[in-house]
């Protein structure tokens, strides 16, 4: 049988979070990079949002597509006997779909939608030079985040309690790409930085700090495990 | 012990989900109103956030606080052996979580962010009169989306699938709000039509029924269960 394919755009949060959630569930999967903003990009067929991420699998010999960030962290739910990264004391499942929830809609429209904006998809797709206006913004907003996060991590070992969760791989995968673009400046979040090397070292992060950006050279310490 | 009770809004679509998955699932609450854009509301307290819906219960003499729809729908999952109003299928399961997320970005940023903000926010918040090209953006974007999920209801009996799963619920829940303020027009979409009068027949649905917005009467047929 073929084997698991995910479609991704490298810089995308979600698609990160997919990547890193497939890894800590040791699943083997090629990556197929996409370019959604083209007319071209095979995500129109795949997906009606034509966003990523999108995993092809196949599940008792039948294709399985499973469209978006949601989509495939349920089904590692489904494929194993307890939730997927799920802590098992009731508060701290919920925390967890809170923070989970936090990034994908205020983290999202606070921060990536303001500064990836600048920084991505504006020369991505020819929009000009970022704004400097729209870059203080991006970066004010990022700071009120980072406070909370830290604020969380001087009470807990990961985001939503004392183990790794899904909630730490999806705030990884955006903070990830912020960093990239040498967006976060560690030393002012010390608890935060302790947190993000732990999740660093991790496997299922290797293949994200490979990542390349055109034209765009990564922040030094971007794939430097003890920066 | 005291009883659970739901901090929501009645006419914010994610606390409207929420008053009908614990509807559905059969789970007594209070609920209290609150009005989340005043500064002594309470979920100040209760949700980083701000933001309703938050379930506040008890289980196993703890108090669980659960802020908004992704934690309080998972915490219908968990209570029950299978998860809560999901298909067996994987395919299935995968286009409820993809039609959930669909609603919680899609949908809400391209029309509940502009249809509701003209017609609800701008006058609770007194921010003056609705503008007529707002108006129009929104009800062309809400057009676009009901003809895809009445091209999705000519092929299946509910939303994901052949059976009623949490997408309808979060679907019901954004347009019933937009259907209180006149916004869709029904003749126009049959198959939808047919669904959301199974929906609107449920007795999870009747407590929305009767929410009354300061100052607007509802669409003559918005508590016509035959309508």
């Amino acid at each position: 049988m073929s084997a698991s394919v995910l479609f991704h755009f490298a810089f995308d949060p979600a698609s990160r979070a997919a990547r890193l959630a497939l890894g800590e569930a040791k699943i083997l999967f090629e990556e197929s990079a996409v370019r959604p903003w083209e007319p071209d990009c095979p995500l129109q067929k795949l997906n009606p949002s034509g966003m990523p991420p999108v995993l092809q699998t196949t599940e008792n010999g039948r294709v399985l597509t499973l469209c978006e960030q949601s989509a495939i962290l349920g089904w590692l739910d489904d494929r194993s006997r307890e939730p997927f990264l799920m802590p098992a004391e009731p508060n701290e499942r919920g925390e967890v779909r809170r923070l989970v929830q936090w990034f994908d809609r205020r983290f999202t429209d606070e921060v990536d939608a303001v500064l990836l904006h600048e920084r991505m998809e504006k020369p991505l797709l020819r929009l000009g030079p970022p704004e400097a206006r729209m870059l203080r913004a991006g970066r004010e907003a990022l700071k009120a985040h980072l406070a909370i996060l830290e604020a969380l991590l001087a009470e807990r070992d990961h985001l939503a309690g004392r183990r790794l969760s899904r909630a730490d791989i999806v705030a990884a995968a955006h903070l990830s790409v912020l960093d990239y673009f040498g967006e976060i400046s560690w030393a002012a979040w010390p608890g935060l930085k302790t947190w993000y090397m732990k999740l660093k070292s991790r496997p299922s992060f290797r293949p994200l700090l490979a990542d390349r950006f055109p034209g765009v050279a990564p922040a030094p310490h971007y794939t430097d495990l003890d920066f």
